[in-house]
């Protein structure tokens, strides 16, 4: 993969009373060296980050993914990023973009170690190829991740809900995936319910209703999800958030894997056992993803 | 915190027939811009690290650090390290310690995203100043971290018993520790059982025998802690792993935290219950502890 375009923040300075950030980004080389080896992003995996995806230059959901930062941000005790000047950042980085489809990705570092303030920086590349996987599909395992489901409510320590840079596990259970001869998986508790894919959300479909597992069990608040329960509620369609037991995997009309960059992968299996597929609603609803979208 | 050295390492380098590693090498100023933003130890917490602590210029423990290494290398799917070239490093960075005590810190990362090989460093830093945290001992608190006791064997994909990057629970862990006014935490298994501390082990005395969490619940194999107890062995102590209740630290005779460059911490209380201590003993252990151990 080629960078585009990279810019360093300074989150702590003060905003310009025009309006305008400009001052406090810094244009990089994004294949140079530019972070100490002193980062704690690197040393401790401590900070946020967000993808959005860019469709021929427009940044998708940038508001639903900065208020996910926000809010990561909260749960990692880090100081609150200001909107603003992350706003603007990204629509620089989505006008190095070009045509096609691109990611924009945003990191908040605790900074250096027994340094002053937060590091903070974005990056613009060139998306994968994901037209064939969106149309044909993933097969998909389902991979305990160790917690009950009433686990994050009692425990913030574990920072669950927030998307933290500490993700070797979610790059593990990807490499478990494959391993079991599948492209992706399902994150299951230990007592048996459904939560997110390692880095997508899963919804089901089961007549005309669509559901999602519910966020109380320390999964991330899908921005394409979101935006896509919005767009099946417009067409009269029912959502719902709801605690999904792993064998109701079994029994749906309809399941994908949706997410900023990837889109909506249809799930062609689980665990082996084939899922129906639904060739024309998945296009359509890629369709809509791939459509400009605020 | 003043950087004294860093140098990064090719790690797919082949070693030179000679037996020397020092071609790659290269020492850079640890200040300045080293790793690009697409690292994946920055980008994901992705990759592994070791602290070994260093005592006038004389690396700790060092065989023992890079077994867990490559331990820890193992369990994440990344390429073996090559042992003689990371022993090579450490003495070149302790060499650069000086008097008194550092901390030299490994790090294997997986390397840059969709590069060809991981990237690998090594630093040098003088420690903080633990004397008095080793005579007055810390205040920690029980945390949960959401896992069963019998989790770590049935999921390898969550990593547990590899020290990874992704450390930002375990940050996040001691931030709730202190938000109790606590120094440090043990985490507990959710059914019960006690663990290790964010960054250190847990060793505790009852009579003549020191006994520590065993290692299947999923916790690393301090190296700090199997080198006191080889010297407690030595001196007619009894030593065991076993499978410790919460509520068993309420009845010990002494308790300690044991890591590579604090060393041994007294606990002097636990969920604001007062341990009993004894000062004479935990010098004694601290004295070891600081002289020269391979």
């Amino acid at each position: 993969m080629a960078w585009r375009f990279a810019l360093t923040i300074d989150p702590a300075a003060p905003g310009d009373p025009r309006g305008s950030f400009a001052e406090t980004f810094t244009v990089i080389d994004p294949a140079a060296p530019a972070l100490s080896v002193g980062e704690l992003s690197t040393q401790r995996g401590d900070g946020i980050f967000e993808s959005i995806g860019v469709v021929d230059g427009h940044p998708q959901e940038v508001a639903a993914h900065l208020e996910r930062l926000v809010h990561s941000a909260r749960i990692c005790d880090l100081p609150e990023p200001h909107v603003g000047q992350w706003r603007e950042a990204v629509a620089a980085a989505a006008a190095a973009c070009g045509p096609g489809e691109s990611v924009v990705k945003l990191i908040l570092s605790r900074g250096v170690e027994h340094g002053p303030a937060p590091t903070a920086w974005v990056t613009a590349a060139p998306a994968a190829d994901f037209a064939a996987v969106r149309e044909r599909g993933v097969r998909v395992v389902t991979l305990d991740r160790g917690y009950a489901l009433d686990v994050p409510a009692r425990a913030p320590w574990l920072l669950l809900g927030a998307k933290t840079l500490s993700y070797a596990v979610n790059m593990a259970a990807l490499r478990e995936a494959k391993r079991r001869g599948a492209d992706d998986a399902i994150f299951t508790t230990s007592d048996g319910f459904v939560l997110e894919a390692p880095t997508a959300s899963l919804i089901l479909r089961r007549g005309d209703t669509f559901v999602t597992p519910a966020p109380h069990g320390g999964i991330l608040r899908g921005t394409t999800q979101v935006s896509l329960f919005a767009h099946l509620e417009e067409q009269g369609f029912a959502t719902a958030y709801a605690t999904i037991a792993v064998s109701d995997l079994a029994t749906v009309d309809a399941a994908w894997l949706v997410s900023s960059v990837r889109l909506a992968a249809p799930i062609t299996a689980v665990d082996g056992v084939a899922l129906p597929m639904d060739a024309a609603f998945t296009a359509a609803i890629n369709e809509y993803l791939l459509s400009p979208r605020d």
